[in-house]
This record gives structure tokens, C-alpha cells and sequence, in this order.
């Protein structure tokens, strides 16, 4: 008997059409896609109406990508698929730092800088001295960590959002720390940004009563060898959109108090306004 | 206690996040969409990389979508979404012509025809004698129905995939019932086509071991006042690709014997080689 299309057994008819040949971890990964697809529309009684409109919404937001917007990425961002991928892959012991995403603006490239060294090549923000140190789970110092920062600008906008008007590699450093596992670099206390909000996301954020905006964030990959690789930020504590950060990166442990303080010997010529103290502990790889 | 981002209560923190004021019916179709696309994530346990992978897929689908093609149609199609979204919409009474999907290439405009005029324009291809009659669940007839039907040329290509070669509305016409519920009409035996797959749709099936193939069919769009509309296909028995058309398509009492005969006198100036005999069955609206 021809196993037929029925509603009841929709997905076991597709996925029974996958070839015994098929690579077995790809047939795992679309059975599973196509069980809870079916499971999606079946449990909403998804309308055709509804089908045409997410037919349509997805088709603007492949169309909306390029070379600098990644409108796909921005929608995985905002239904906290980007973070849960990010969870389900980054399980990491109790004590260590939490990762938190990527984000689409790190770059490759950026020379290392001498510690103590001033990232906002363009000198406008308000100074802050970010200092703490890099640590395993006893809480020793790991030695020869790389700390790369990257940030946006008092506009709320990373340099290669703006290549015609910020310095290149602006709020940006590669740190590498001593037998300590201190490290410390001057930079400017970051601000909230909205994500781009003038595409098919955007509207999709509108349509369900969310606002675009990230609460203010230092992006950070701290590597050492026999460590693992982190990937996370720091949050601005006190800022207005840590609850409801449209791309749900914030964790408790990564929000750090901003203190308003005079400058340490170690910040150079520049004066803070601003001090932000921080640990990253390395779970081993 | 402010509600961060974790792995168990993922989808609930996303959903949470949905203002009270959003549209009842958009809220809960994109929280069930959340839930389940999180539980997939979760149940495969998503890799980074294939994250990124599905990033790229999704967007190049997009960007393969123009005025002529519709790529995430296809998506839909070839997952059997499509298919789901016509069964969950189109529950008919038992004894009912079942729906199946509508595809792409209908087209609004087509003239009515004369009942046992000739839709293939061009001549080519099998002459086939369509015939039958649309009834009620009581078989009794329906006076007055419009039978609205389009189909592929002797190479397996609609009129308006072939603008330049096919005449206007070639294997395509619009007949109506009289008193006795029967149409009539000429055409060509239709054939098996491969959906378009020089895309990623047609990638994906290739690395799922699946064929592009779609068994050959006939389009129908049946209505009449007071009866519920009908869109379906008819499929030609003993055809290769029954068991396995690339979009789900098929369902059993949609096949018809084709048999090879002498036309009728209804059959107009032409000699059908082939006669295929199907009622179409309206529930009440």
C-alpha cells in the first residue's frame, strides 16, 4: 500500500522519502525540522492566508540580505534561536564566565595592542578604564590569554558599520596577558544601539510590540590554550534595556557595575570617567 | 527576578516578551512557531555550523525568488508544508473530491470555452477525451459549475513558463456545467515534470537522495454557488511517479485510469487516442 499523503502521518510521509543513502547526521537533522514544522501548522490550523504571508516574509528577508546585512541572521537573533544554538553548544561547568552571541561584528586582523593601550582611536565617548583578569576554575591566573575586545562608538555604530568616517579597527584590540592574567586597556563606556529595524524584522518586531534595542555591551573572545575558547559580553549594569534586550543576549553574571572613578597609573595619559572591573574564568578545553 | 535567556526556559522568555496589545492571532501563531523551532533546535542539538549553514540556505532560497520563481514555494512543496496547509484548511465530508495543492502556475483571465472544445492550442501532445461530471454527495448534478482547468504541454512546460513558444492559455480552459452536471473537453494526456531544481531546493533534495519529479497531473479549480470550491489534481494511473511526487501531492482517489479508446461524438473534430472519465464531488458550503 502506497503510503500517501494524510494529514494525521504528514511528516513520517516525507521524511520516509529521504534515501537510506542520505548522510545520516543531515536526515536526522531535516526529520527532526519537518516533525516540528507539521507540528507547527497543525497546532495553529495555519491558515493559507497566514502561509502566503510567511511565503512573502521570508522572501524579503533573503531579499533584504547583502554584503553588509544579514537579515536571516537578524531574525534567528530575535526569536532567541541565535542564543539557544549558542546554549545547546557553549554547556559550560558551574563558575565559568556564560558565552552570550557572536554577533555579525567581529573582525579578523586587529593588532595587538600593548596593555594598558587606548582603543577609541577616535577619542570620542566617555573614558573608561576595563581591567580584571583572565582565570580558571580555582580562580589562578591563566597566563598568555588572549582578551579581543570589540565595541561600538559613542554613536552606538562598530567602525565597519561607518568605514568613511571611524578610524579602522576603532574600539577594537587584541590584549595578551602576563603571568598574572591581568589585563587592562582604556576604551569608551558603551551605549544601547537598535538592531537595523527597516527591514522584514524589524516590522515583524512591530507587529508583536517589541522595540529593537540592544542594552550597551563590550564584545569579548578570551582564548588561551588548554582552555576553552569564550565568546560572550559585558553589560552596562543599569541599563534601561538589560530585561529586554531584542536579541536576548543578556545573562546575570555578565552585567558589570560601572563605576565612576579617577584613573589608575595604569590607564595612561587619558583620565577615566569611568571604571568597569571584570573576571573572565576559563573552564579547561 | 528578571526573566534572562536559558537554555531550558528559552522559548518562554522569547514569548514573553510579546506585547499584551499584539494581535491575538499573530501572537499565538509566532509563539507556537517559537516553541517548536526551539524544540527542534533542541532536539537535534543545532551545531554552530549547521546553524550557519541553514543561515546561508534560507538566504540564498530567498535571493533565488524573482516574478517567475517563487523558491520558497518550493521549500514549502518539497517538505510537505504545503501540502499540510491544504489538508488542515480543506477538511471535506467523506465522499468528497479530496483538495490537493494549487501550485503556481494558475492564471486568472482564461476564457470560457464552448463544452468539447480543444485546450491544446498548439496540437501537440496525446489527444485525450476529459470528461464527466460535477455532483453533489448525493451524486445528484450541479447545474451552472465552473470547471477551471490548466495543465503541461507534451514537454512537461505550462504556457506561461513558455511565454515565447506556447500559444496564450495553451492547455488551459473554463467550461461550464449545463442541467446534467457534465463537462467535456479535448486536451493532451498530460506528462511527468521535474519541479525546478537547479536551486538550493533541488541541492536539498539531492543530498536527501530525493528526485525532483512530479507525476503527470491535470489542474482543476471547480466551483459553484452554494458548494464548497474544490482545487485539485487529477493524476494519470500507472505513472512512474505516484508513490513519489516531489511535492506530496497525490492521493488515491485523485488517480484516474486513462484508457486508450475511439472519440465519442462529443469529442469535437479531433481523435482522442486516450479518454479519462472523473467526477468531481461538491459538499455544501
Amino acid at each position: 500500500m502506497t503510503d500517501y499523503f494524510t494529514e494525521t502521518g504528514s511528516a513520517e510521509t516525507v521524511n520516509a522519502r529521504i534515501s537510506p543513502d542520505a548522510d545520516a547526521r543531515l536526515a536526522a537533522v531535516m526529520a527532526s525540522l519537518v516533525r516540528h514544522l507539521h507540528a507547527f501548522v497543525k497546532d495553529v490550523t495555519l491558515t493559507e492566508a497566514e502561509w502566503e504571508t510567511a511565503i512573502a516574509f521570508l522572501t524579503r528577508t533573503g531579499q533584504m540580505c547583502s554584503d553588509t546585512r544579514q537579515e536571516f541572521i537578524l531574525l534567528s537573533d530575535v526569536l532567541g534561536v541565535s542564543m539557544l544554538v549558542d546554549a545547546v553548544n557553549n554547556r559550560k561547568p558551574a563558575g565559568s564566565t556564560p558565552s552570550t552571541v557572536f554577533g555579525p561584528f567581529h573582525v579578523d586582523g586587529v593588532p595587538e595592542r600593548k596593555m594598558g593601550a587606548n582603543i577609541s582611536l577616535d577619542g570620542v565617548g566617555e573614558p573608561c578604564l576595563f581591567r580584571g583578569r583572565v582565570v580558571d576554575l580555582e580562580g589562578r591566573p591563566i597566563a598568555g590569554a588572549t582578551v579581543d575586545v570589540w565595541s561600538d562608538n559613542a554613536d552606538g555604530f562598530y567602525d565597519v558599520q561607518q568605514p568613511d568616517t571611524q578610524p579602522q579597527h576603532n574600539n577594537r584590540g587584541i590584549f595578551v596577558t602576563g603571568a598574572d592574567g591581568r589585563y587592562w586597556f582604556t576604551g569608551i563606556k558603551p551605549v544601547s544601539y537598535p538592531i537595523p529595524d527597516d527591514g522584514p524584522v524589524g516590522e515583524m518586531l512591530g507587529h508583536l510590540g517589541r522595540h529593537p534595542w540592544r542594552p550597551a555591551h563590550m564584545h569579548f573572545l578570551v582564548s588561551a590554550p588548554g582552555y576553552d575558547r569564550l565568546i560572550t559580553h559585558t553589560f552596562v549594569a543599569g541599563d534601561d534595556y538589560l530585561a529586554s534586550d531584542a536579541v536576548f543576549g543578556v545573562k546575570a553574571p555578565l552585567i558589570v557595575d560601572f563605576a565612576r572613578t579617577d584613573a589608575g597609573p595604569e590607564a595612561g595619559p587619558e583620565t577615566p570617567l569611568w571604571q568597569a572591573d571584570y573576571d573572565f574564568v576559563l573552564p579547561p578545553a
